[in-house]
């Protein structure tokens, strides 16, 4: 358990220095009794991250001083989900087995089928952020996955960039996701569509086969949104070359 | 929506007949409002399923006749993991998601670090029994996974038959999961050793090795119980021949 206890900062300096934590770091300097001295591993929302020492403490205000940081995730391929809008307890725990395992970018989307009509509500999605942030300290994850959304899954299909591998995943295609002899995925990004409980629509199937993304289906079982979600990260990871740090 | 509704019972009668639902099912008919007269689908707890009609629907006693059963899942391979007890939520977290892909049994361990240390509980037991079997109604999986212990790790590992091809996830381990390009496994059972949030011992570790169980890997990621269970279920039945229903 040598592992050093790791804290979250909005924005590290590259060149290190004095870094004053955000509210809920201090939070977690005091949960886990840290005392000045202690040294603890920052990170942020840019997959940098840098050893540092804690200098001051007090009940409201930590301060601590930073090595230069490094870039934790350098290379490898970015997976991408776009998850079409599920309960709100299921959202959390997708967001944080989603950074747990090194997602690197989560858009809500509204669609015809989603039972929540989540507006862009600011509130709801710092929580979300917060969430991930604390799995990332935990799990020791590059970087909490960025948090886009909601908007329309049309929105999202057309901010896919051309040179990623798409993927939607709809329980009546008839392609099955490429198995585990096939080898692994080339493209430097990988998009993945994910439906809401009642399915996407025939009519949205068309518009992301149109919109190039190949609909593939995991098999005739029914998985909650939350198990869907974690499957296809977790099958999708292991066919791309992701670094574990 | 066409699918049919998913009724549990303990013993499915070969020839078909006259069956009386057990109690949880009598609670599903009226919560689903289902009346005389609808067809359902019996599944019970040895991957036996029926169609059959409801012909006598009372507060406490409904009844049906069911058509003679078939054999859900016959052939494949079986997966079993044996999961070193978590907190209590998270176990049922993994019940549900482990149920939905659908794993054979589940063995639960107590291990060196597991924290709660559950005594042969059988209400507990019966709780996450019940947890399984809202989770095959829902997702379509063949049957429940069978649930055994809780007991010792050391008996766990025993229990494996010589015929199993034997995986052990240990964060220390060096050798990852084999890669998806490295094909698929021939075995006709695969078990699956996850360890506590704190880890297994040294001494577990070479405990397992010993009797046949390969130490492997998901990488340097802290993974929590819930999240490390579903993605080894996914990784695994990935590289099995599992009939997809």
């Amino acid at each position: 358990m040598a592992r050093r206890r790791r804290l979250y900062v909005p924005d590290l300096p590259l060149a290190g220095g004095t870094v004053t934590l955000p509210r809920e770091s201090v939070e977690h300097v005091h949960v886990l009794r840290l005392a000045c001295g202690a040294e603890v591993e920052l990170f942020d929302a840019h997959g940098r991250v840098a050893v540092a020492a804690l200098t001051q403490i007090g009940r409201d205000r930590v301060e601590c001083t930073a090595e230069p940081a490094q870039v934790a995730s350098a290379g490898g391929q970015a997976l991408t989900l776009v998850v079409c809008l599920p309960k709100a307890a299921q959202l959390e725990s997708i967001v944080r087995m989603a950074t747990e395992l090194g997602v690197a970018t989560i858009h809500l989307a509204s669609s015809e089928r989603s039972v929540p009509k989540l507006a862009a509500d600011g509130q709801k999605l710092e929580r979300l952020r917060r969430i991930a942030r604390e799995a990332c300290a935990q799990s020791g994850a590059a970087r909490p996955p960025v948090l886009v959304g909601p908007s329309a899954l049309a929105a999202c299909i057309s901010a896919a960039p051309v040179t990623a591998r798409k993927l939607a995943f709809w329980e009546r295609a008839s392609q099955p996701l490429p198995a585990a002899a096939s080898g692994a995925f080339a493209e430097p990004e990988v998009w993945a569509v994910i439906g809401p409980e009642g399915g996407l629509s025939d009519a949205e199937a068309a518009q992301l086969e149109a919109a190039g993304f190949a609909l593939t289906t995991l098999g005739a079982h029914i998985l909650r949104a939350e198990t869907a979600c974690v499957v296809i990260a977790a099958l999708l990871l292991d066919r791309m070359r992701v670094p574990r740090a």
